[in-house]
C-alpha cells in the first residue's frame, strides 16, 4: 500500500453508514500495513490480529515497525535531514524505540530525567538529545550535562543559573535554546494570536522576558545560546500557525543578533518550532501533509530571515504523535454486550472490552475520538447505535462514545482501536489494578514482544 | 484533635485571604493528626513532613494510619456494623490497606480480577468480599467463585449465565446482588431523578430489565439472589438521593417478594446502596455528616419497608473516598518559581513541583480542586495569584489552578496537597517516565514505607 494514497481517502466520513463500509479498514487511520485478509481477519504487517490475540492475549498494543520507521524517514526527508527531526519521546518511549529512532538518523527529545535515563540505557547518542522541562531538577540537569546532551531548552531564569553552575562544575559548556511563548496557539485548523500567554512553559516574547532570558544565557558562564524554541499546539494540520510563530521568533532573533558579537552571534543558528503535527484519528480526518507543511515552513522561514537580513537558521521540529500515533492499534476482546434503553424509544448497545481508561485515558481526559473496527471477521448485521466501554469501575470509562456497530457483534469478537501509538501506553495507569497490556511489534510477517504484559506480581512487588 | 469539631470549621472560605490564614492548616481537609509545630514545620501523626522529605524524598504520599482506621470505625458504627461497610478498594488498594480494613471489621469491594488478587494475596477473608464489574471475564468469575467470595454484583444477563455455569462447575452456589439503575443521579447537593439511564452499569428499573435480571438469578442454577445494588453518584453530601434510590429499589424488592417462594424469598435480605460519600477537598467544603446521613438513610429504608409491608433489608454501603481520601497528603518540593505576565497588568506566579498529572490526574481529568499549604515553615509574604503545576511536558499539567500563595515561597519549600488518598495513587501513571512516588505510613510518631518508590529499573524491566 502506498502511504501517499493512504493519506487521501475519498470520501471522508466521520462514521460508517453501512456494514460493508464498516468492514472496510480506513487505511489512513490504521497502520500502513493493515489488510483485511480473504478469511475476513485483519492483519498488520502480515500478522493476523487473531494470531496476536491467541499468542499474547488481549488487551494488547500492536505496533507496525515499518510504519513507525517510514514516518521517521518521511519526516527526515521533508525537513532536510534526520538530525532536524527530534522524536518527542513522551509520546511513546522504550529502549527499542530509541534504537529505531537512532537507526533512522533522527534526534530525540526527552522531557524528564526518567526519559533521559531510558534513552541513555538504550545507548542513544547523547549528542542527538534535546532536553525539555519546566522544572528540571539540579540532579536532572547534572545528568544531562554529564551525558553531554546536544541541547537543553531552558525555561526559567532560575534554571539558567542552576545550569550555568552545573555546567561549570562539570567542566563543560552546554548549548541551550530558550523556550519562548510567542502568543500563537493552534487548535486543529484555526490559530489564535495573542501576546501574553498564561502557561507554565517558556518566556514571553511580548513582555521582553524572552529577550532577557536569551541575554542571560549569553552572559552565563559555561552556557552557549544556540537558538530559540516554541511550541504552538497539538493536532495541527496547516503551516500557518507555525509560520506566524517562526516569524515572531525571528524578529527576536534579529534583535539578538544586533546585540551579540562574533562567536556569540555565530553560535545562534537553531530555530526549534516544536511538534504538534496532526494525525488522522477518525475516517474523516486527514493527517497533516508533512511534505507540504515542511516545504511551506522552511520557505517562509528563509523568506522571513531574508527580509530581516539575518542568516537563515536551521529549523528543528519535534513530532511525537506524528511518528508513533498511527503505528499502533489496541486490540481488545469483546466481553459483555448489553442493550440499554436510553428513552422509551431508543436503545444503545454497550460493548465492553478487556481494557479501558487505564490503557487509554485520552477519551476521558481530552474527549478524544477514536475509530473502532472488528478485526477477527467481517460482520453482516445492521448497524446499531453503540458505545465501546472499558472494564473499569467508573461510568466515564468510555473508549468510543457513539459509533454504529453491526448488530451481529458478539462476545469473543476482537476489536481494534487504531492510532493509539501516542499518549496511550505512555499515560497508562494501573487503575482498578488493571495491569498494563504488552506492546507487540509486527514486522514482515513476524511478531515479537517489545514490552511484556504487567503481572499482579509487578504491582505487589512495590509493597514491602 | 477531636474529629467532630474538625469537621465543623467556622468560617468556611474557599481560599485563604491572609498569610496568617494560609499558615493555618484546615483541619477538616488534612489528615486528622495534622499539626503545625512550634518551629513552623507541619507534622502528621507526630512525624514532621520535613523529616519525611529528608528520609524518603519527594514527591511522596503520606498516609495517616489512625485517620484511615478511625474513618473505618466511624462508618462501621454509623451503619450498624463493619460487615455493612464495604471499603471500595478502587480508591486505594494495597495489601496493608486490606489488613487494616480486615482489622477494623469492614468488608471489601473489588471491581477487577487484579483487585481480587491483591485482596486474596493480603489474606483478606473472601467471605467479606463483594465483587463488582461491568465486564467480568469467565476467568475472573471463576477466581471469585473458587475463592468463595460473599457476593457478586451481576451486571448483565450474559454474566448471570456465565456465573451459573462457573458456579455449577465449581460445585458451589454463589450469592449475588443485581445492579440496578434506579434513575437517581446525585451531583454534590442536588439530585436528578430520571427513569432511563444511559450508562454501562446495571439493569434499568424503569424498563423492567432489573426485575427480569433478578428473576433470571432466581432461575439460574447455582446462583442465589440475595438482593439489589445501586450507586447514585460521587461526592454526595446529603441523604435524600440515597433515600430516593432506596425507595425505588424497595418497590422492585416488594414486587419480587410477591413472586418468590420460601427459601428464595428468605434469601432476599440485602440492599446495597453503593458509595459516593463526599469529603472535604477545599476549606469551604464540609464532609458528608456520616452519622446523620446513616441515621436518616436507615430510618427511611425501615419506614419504606414497613409501608410496603416487607421485612426490612440489611443495608450495605461502599465508601472508598470517604475512608482513604482524607487520610493522605501528597508532599512535593518546590522547584521553579516563575512569574508570567498574563496581561499588561496581571502577573501569575507559576510554582512547579516534582510531581504532577502522573501522580494526580484528577485536576486534569475531572477539573478537581485541591487545597495546598507550605509545610516546612510559616511564610510571611503577601499573597500573590499563583498556580501550582507539575513537571510534565504538557501545559494542562496543573495541580492547583488558582490559589493565592505568599510571595516569599521559594524553591526548596515543601508543599502538601491534602485529601489525595483516593483515586490519586490508584490512578497514577508513568507519564513522562515520572515514576510513582512511595506511600509512607505515619503513625504514633513513626514512619514506614507501605509502597516503595518506583525506579527506572522497574520501568525498564518490562522490556525484553
Amino acid at each position: 500500500m502506498d502511504i501517499e494514497t493512504s493519506l487521501r481517502p475519498v470520501p471522508l466520513r466521520h462514521r460508517t453508514e453501512t456494514t460493508a463500509e464498516f468492514n472496510q479498514i480506513p487505511a489512513h487511520v490504521f497502520p500502513e500495513h493493515t489488510t483485511r485478509e480473504d478469511d475476513g481477519a485483519v492483519s498488520i504487517a502480515g500478522v493476523k490480529l487473531t494470531d496476536i490475540a491467541k499468542q499474547y492475549g488481549t488487551a494488547a498494543f500492536v505496533l507496525d515497525e515499518a510504519d513507525f520507521r517510514n514516518r521517521c524517514r518521511r519526516l527526515a526527508t521533508a525537513f532536510g535531514g534526520g538530525e532536524r527531526v527530534h522524536y518527542a519521546s513522551k509520546a511513546f518511549l522504550s529502549k527499542t524505540v530509541c534504537k529505531w529512532v537512532e537507526d533512522e538518523g533522527l534526534s530525540l527529545d526527552v522531557a524528564s530525567h526518567g526519559e533521559l535515563q531510558v534513552a541513555l540505557a538504550a545507548g542513544f547518542p547523547a549528542n542527538r538529545i534535546t532536553v525539555h522541562g519546566n522544572n528540571k531538577s539540579r540532579e536532572f540537569l547534572t545528568a544531562a550535562v554529564e551525558a553531554e546532551v546536544e541541547l537543553i531548552v531552558v525555561d526559567s531564569l532560575q534554571e539558567i543559573g542552576t545550569l550555568s553552575e552545573v555546567a561549570t562544575s562539570c567542566g563543560r559548556t552546554q548549548d541551550v535554546l530558550v523556550r519562548v511563548t510567542p502568543g500563537v496557539h493552534v487548535d486543529t485548523h484555526e490559530f489564535i494570536a495573542t501576546s501574553h500567554e498564561d502557561q507554565k512553559f517558556g518566556f514571553s516574547l511580548a513582555s521582553g522576558a524572552a529577550r532577557r532570558a536569551a541575554l542571560s544565557c549569553v552572559d552565563a558562564t559555561s552556557v552557549t545560546l544556540r537558538g530559540l524554541h516554541c511550541h504552538v499546539g497539538s493536532q495541527v494540520f496547516e503551516a500557518d500557525g507555525f509560520v506566524l510563530a517562526a516569524e515572531r521568533l525571528l524578529s527576536l532573533w534579529a534583535g539578538l543578533l544586533q546585540e551579540l558579537q562574533g562567536e556569540q552571534a555565530k553560535a545562534l543558528d537553531t530555530l526549534d518550532l516544536g511538534g504538534g503535527y496532526g494525525i488522522a484519528y477518525m475516517p474523516d480526518h486527514e493527517a497533516l501533509d508533512v511534505e507540504a507543511v515542511a516545504a511551506e515552513l522552511l520557505e517562509k522561514v528563509a523568506e522571513a530571515a531574508y527580509k530581516m537580513g539575518v542568516p537563515r537558521p536551521v529549523v528543528n521540529v519535534e513530532p511525537g504523535r506524528a511518528i508513533a500515533g498511527p503505528s499502533m492499534v489496541t486490540l481488545y476482546t469483546v466481553g459483555t454486550v448489553k442493550d440499554v434503553e436510553t428513552s422509551d424509544r431508543a436503545v444503545r448497545r454497550y460493548v465492553s472490552v478487556d481494557g479501558g481508561m487505564a490503557d487509554n485515558i485520552r477519551p476521558a481526559l481530552y474527549q478524544a475520538e477514536y475509530d473502532v473496527r472488528v478485526v477477527n471477521r467481517e460482520l453482516a448485521g445492521e448497524l446499531v447505535p453503540s458505545r465501546v466501554v472499558g472494564s473499569h469501575c467508573e461510568s466515564g470509562d468510555v473508549l468510543v462514545n457513539d459509533v454504529p456497530l453491526p448488530n451481529d457483534l458478539v462476545p469473543g469478537d476482537l476489536l481494534a482501536i487504531p492510532a493509539t501509538g501516542a499518549y496511550c501506553y505512555s499515560m497508562a495507569s494501573r487503575y482498578n489494578m488493571m495491569l498494563r497490556p504488552p506492546v507487540i511489534v509486527v514486522s514482515e510477517g513476524q511478531s515479537r514482544v517489545m514490552i511484556r504484559r504487567e503481572t499482579i506480581e509487578d504491582a505487589l512487588a512495590l509493597e514491602e
